[in-house]
């Protein structure tokens, strides 16, 4: 055999690629903790989970994501073998409309279904902004009722009290895309093609981020944006922008006032009044089963960038302050939304298919947890087993195997056994409650030692009195036979 | 603005890429019921959360893919913007190494850690074989001492035990590499480069498949494989093929009694004496904590065919029969696997970091648990509450807020109501327990309809006298006000 070894080759360097990053820890079980909630609240409604691939076929997920704006839009694809495109799906939401196409004779019609993972965006990452993301999204597939629409939102409601923001720190705001149709129709005609309504959607999308003079100026003339590069507005006349700005303002003091400006502002279009009828069936019906406007209210200022929304739009808010990374304080924000798009499966089928769903942000809602502090507690380490004896691994193996088998978290340290110091360091890095050492006086008197470490950093970080020390010791000799049991009572104590 | 519409478009293909499928309802739940279960005992044991991203730089995931047999193998990779190569992870094995290279200043010494996920194999895909499938692995790292290994396999047992498959029905079988390179060490001395070592390795991991002829074949002269063609050989001398078929046979009566077998076919290798001598620890580390060799036992003829392990080699085997699927009985084979591997953290580092551990295969357990009928039941669907109504539709939605709010799974009927046949047929196809139905005329008595479903089917499906179909009505009128409470007795009789 000829030699292999050759030149050195360079090593790979050890990094997530850009825009992506590792979860150790809490962060995964927080995370799963959460996923758990939510999903509990959707099966509770009655829907049913659905895992699709990651991967789907590029003519399969089609032109539709949200960001069109950004310059760096896109999925990660490749060509498969027989070259055809394949891609890693971008949102829930394309896979479902597939899924249905593809499986409607053995599903049930509506298709009540709940899905969560990961998605991948092919965007120029940055702060706080990656390429792979978790949503958790519920969506009622072939139904037109409005009830559909109004059930979501108040699971939507459910969902954020279930996994911790109080009710009056949320709101879920409903409007309807039909209303903004209607008003454009009365305002161009028929002359408002497809690329205008786009233009005004993702102008009125903008409202929060640039306020009421930033969307006039950019239905009209246009602006400058921060950083001083002019951007071209949409050339409306200023009475067509006052009409678009009055819509996006219609929001009165209760959900009847805003209906009643929401009539005024559609005028005669049909669809307009469909749309404003819609609003006010599904605000009656929340407000029937006890979600008053408190929680669920509609507000017309609710745009949603996706194009294919046709009917009802939705976004649960977080009205609570936080403070932003410059020290300013700002409301916390959207951190989930979805809407009405009856188009998605007639792509496939050419059959009109209605559907809603909802998707939540489950990166940005944990982050709103962990804002509140209502964040499951740091998980706690198991007890370690220090190994005194390097020829007395079996004996430590055997108390391992005791605190297991008694339902306690516990591991043998595996590291290089040659100093205490080192073991116990190990054991804090762990965030272990307890440390067990049995050195041969101990075994020999069939005691073992037990180290309370959670107590004993509170000792080391407090100033004690000498008294308080000795009363609550933070390390103490038992019998071996008592293991399991004051261990036990050691942890309880730590964590009461 | 221009006309849009134009020549219709072709309909995109409602269908995943070759290779992927969905997962439906149970399927879904079933598996998460299962990987809750195996972290769970990861979790006792001390193992840590990690989740990497699903897609690595290709030069981070390296060449380590399992089938070097097979034509297709390979990742799925493409290129960045910045012409970069990126790849979605083969298996979690690779981005630990990556992980644990890249934080390791921050992690503790040894780092146990689990993760759960999917990996993709760009691999023909065949019947049964899919290239997107879950994974769940336990490993630690930074420690050499074998006590971690027999740990894993000991944790493996308990994993199994734990989702369902009773004592008798597993072994952990367990093997070192080392013991296989002193023997080729003693056969053919320094000539024996990698690429031989790999030849023999992939060879006589095909031995439970080819059995002893077939691997004395392919290590000497070659054979002809099922389909008549010939498979090269690798041209050994019988006497090189007896010496390697006495290792793969050298499984004795006791743990005891294979060590002494290994013992005589190492001869005077130091390699193969480490090697049996860490095989000999780990069995003695196994009994002492109560794992017997019906459970974890030594045995030469597993070799595990990834070139990358160094030491311990694992492999977790049902050992019940299933049926295949020509009707003949069979094994069902192994589950899961693992073993040592000191360089894969190396390839980054240049520092040595030993490290074992193993993975299971999530869906083979699945499905080895649903043929030992050991799955969680199927899912129950949720109550219906139907629409007899279409204007009291309100009402309805009061009715499944009350058993929500109860606890009792439930959901309005939201297809079109037209008539009820239509919706029990839908109820029976959502597996639901409880059908609820309220006309006008119970409206005005203040009663309530409800229907167990359950019960309805059984009464269809047997034949009954009329005094059993009296005793058991499957439908009863109840009052209003008792809807909850009723619904849940019923439930509660399907389910006894």
């Amino acid at each position: 055999m000829a030699k292999t070894k050759q030149k050195k080759p360079q090593r790979p360097r050890a990094a997530t690629p850009r825009g992506f990053r590792d979860y150790f820890g809490a962060e995964v079980t927080r995370r799963a903790d959460m996923l758990r909630t939510i999903t509990g609240i959707y099966h509770q409604y009655g829907f049913d989970p659905l895992e699709s691939s990651a991967v789907e076929t590029v003519e399969a997920l089609g032109k539709f994501l949200p960001d069109v704006d950004r310059p760096n839009e896109g999925v990660f694809a490749w060509q498969d073998e027989d070259e055809s495109w394949m891609a890693l799906r971008y949102d829930l939401t394309a896979p479902l409309a597939r899924v249905y196409a593809q499986h409607r004779n053995d599903l049930p019609t509506p298709y009540r279904r709940y899905a969560v993972g990961p998605v991948w965006r092919n965007e120029k990452p940055g702060p706080g902004r990656f390429r792979q993301f978790y949503q958790c999204d519920a969506d009622t597939v072939g139904t037109p009722t409005v009830a559909a629409d109004a059930e979501i939102c108040a699971m939507l409601a459910d969902v954020l009290e279930a996994v911790g923001i109080a009710r009056g720190d949320y709101i879920v705001r409903v409007n309807n895309r039909k209303v903004l149709n209607g008003l454009l129709d009365n305002l161009f005609g028929s002359e408002a093609g497809e690329g205008l309504r786009d233009g005004v959607l993702r102008t009125v999308d903008k409202f929060d981020k640039v306020g009421e003079q930033g969307v006039r100026d950019l239905l009209g003339p246009g602006r400058k944006d921060a950083s001083g590069a002019f951007i071209d507005g949409l050339g409306l006349s200023s009475h067509q922008a006052d009409v678009i700005i009055s819509f996006l303002l219609a929001r009165g003091e209760s959900n009847a006032a805003t209906i009643s400006n929401l009539r005024e502002v559609v005028g005669t279009s049909g669809i307009g009044a469909d749309g404003v009828s819609e609003l006010e069936q599904i605000a009656e019906m929340a407000e029937a089963q006890g979600y008053g406007p408190d929680r669920i209210v509609i507000d017309p200022s609710v745009v949603r960038g996706l194009g294919y929304y046709t009917g009802p739009v939705y976004e649960a808010e977080l009205t609570f302050e936080i403070t932003d990374e410059k020290g300013r304080p700002r409301q916390f924000g959207s951190v989930a939304g979805g809407g009405r798009y009856d188009d998605l499966v007639k792509r496939f089928t050419g059959q009109e298919v209605p559907a809603t769903g909802v998707s939540i942000g489950v990166d940005r809602l944990l982050a709103a947890l962990e804002a509140k502090g209502r964040t499951s507690a740091e998980a706690q380490g198991p007890v370690v087993v220090t190994v005194m004896d390097r020829d007395r691994v079996a004996d430590y193996q055997q108390m391992v195997g005791e605190l297991r088998a008694a339902g306690v978290r516990a591991e043998l340290y595996l590291g290089n056994p040659k100093d205490m110091g080192r073991q116990l360091k190990y054991a804090d890095q762990r965030n272990a409650p307890v440390a067990v050492i049995q050195g041969g006086d101990e075994l020999a008197a069939g005691k073992v030692q037990i180290k309370d470490l959670a107590l004993g950093a509170r000792l080391a970080a407090d100033i004690q009195t000498n008294e308080e020390w000795k009363a609550q010791p933070a390390q103490m000799e038992i019998e071996r036979a008592d293991l399991v049991a004051q261990v036990r009572a050691m942890i309880q104590r730590a964590n009461a």
